[in-house]
């Protein structure tokens, strides 16, 4: 299936088309979850469901039934292998700020076709984009993303896979749409995301897997390091191979966790030779 | 006019709804306006359509034809005396933060009773949420508003108008949906909003009427104040009257600045005495 499907829900009931005066499309004002899915099955929806709820609650957002959204979730994969897209907003209210009169949310699924299998290492730059430090989103996966949008408009060069960024006070959080981990002194680390950043969910896994530590990472950090992934939960472990002219070659590790993943998620035990 | 009615474009095209994996959506990947419309005119709307195109520009997002805009939008008006919402988002774009497929936009008109009249000065709170800084997206009327919704979240009592919002570094910004002056030892001034916060159409106006000067405001400043008023291109010159435990007079500078507004812009005319 490499056809996107979209279907709108409010609260449990199936709509047309998102519903006017949605504060997702207003304010951005919505959480949103990206799923691999294997054969029609998501191996890590308990995961990303957690997350959602943890966004819900700082937000102060209802979320919708679960099981009804698994429900409409597992019936558009349809079997297939896709990324399933689900984006929760706090609903329909009106003009203003206020977030008390919307309270029934609304939703959407859409299914979008896998990303490419990252066949050899990735090729990173640094983004000149800062993430502003705000404590009080950060972590959760919400719809206020300018900031990432603007940091992958700094290139368009095929050949650069992904950027990393730094926070306005300089410390690497992660890339535009992955976290970072990186092998230093025999000992892995990836950035806090208690100022801002997204909590991943592949990062949550990688940080018991290998295990890794929570830490202030700097620029020198990461070009220093002996080794050095992204992964999300959409693409997995991803090894990298250049980040402006520091290259790396493949480390033992890296391949190790990869294969690890693909023991534990099947989406990813194709990927892995 | 009171019930609401919306209309969404793709383009110069007229659509039933907004289109499917529209980026307003899921990453408030977009601009809005709200306009003040006195018998179906609106008098600002260059200076909103002006801010728009700063932040078109700064997003390097496609603005529709502003005669379309502006032909669709005094349709739906119809004469009356409403508030005009306009949201133009970068277009639909798939999944990604990658801004360079999308570049046709997504637009919606809307329209919204206007606010109630500020018969008495209004009562303000301090808000707790802290406005992140960041220079890439301060001063412009982005989508990206759940630190907005996040302040004016933290009151319900009907007595309070608006709550001050204050940086995180502790400079006084505005208030959750409007600017704010202070008068101070005989001179105005207002936040400087070039590292969050919005350069509203009303404050604008204001900087030249008074005139005032932009500082960095801290909160002891607003206390301290001879006069305070908030302002936006909606609501126009609205004298606080209590913040907290502090309370004001009303002031004859604001007063004269309402009728200066009164005279200048005819929807603010019948509001004045």
């Amino acid at each position: 299936m490499s056809v996107t499907a979209v279907r709108y829900f409010v609260g449990d009931q199936t709509v047309p088309a998102l519903p006017d005066l949605d504060r997702g499309l207003a304010y951005g004002d919505g959480l949103f979850e990206t799923v691999r899915a294997h054969q029609g099955r998501m191996h890590w929806w308990p995961a990303h469901w957690q997350r959602l709820q943890r966004g819900a609650a700082m937000l102060r957002i209802t979320l919708p039934d679960e099981r009804i959204v698994l429900a409409e979730a597992t019936r558009l994969l349809d079997g297939g292998n896709v990324v399933l897209k689900l984006v929760v907003t706090r609903g329909s209210g009106g003009r203003g700020y206020s977030p008390v009169q919307a309270c029934v949310p609304n939703w959407t699924l859409s299914t979008h076709p896998l990303p490419p299998s990252p066949a050899a290492g990735l090729s990173l730059r640094w983004c000149d984009t800062r993430l502003a430090l705000q404590p009080a989103l950060a972590g959760i996966k919400h719809c206020n993303r300018l900031e990432q949008v603007l940091a992958r408009g700094e290139w368009d060069d095929p050949a650069i896979d992904e950027g990393l960024v730094c926070s306005s006070e300089g410390d690497v959080v992660s890339a535009t749409a992955a976290n970072v981990f990186i092998l230093r002194q025999g000992a892995w680390s990836t950035p806090q995301v208690d100022r801002c950043g997204v909590a991943g969910v592949c990062r949550a896994w990688a940080l018991k897997a290998l295990p890794a530590r929570e830490a202030r990472l700097a620029v020198t950090d990461v070009e220093a390091a002996d080794a050095v992934f992204l992964c999300n939960g959409v693409r997995g472990i991803l090894p990298v191979a250049r980040l402006g002219a520091r290259t790396w070659q493949p480390h033992l590790q890296v391949v190790a966790l990869q294969h690890r993943l693909a023991a534990e998620h099947p989406a990813f035990a194709t990927e892995v030779s």
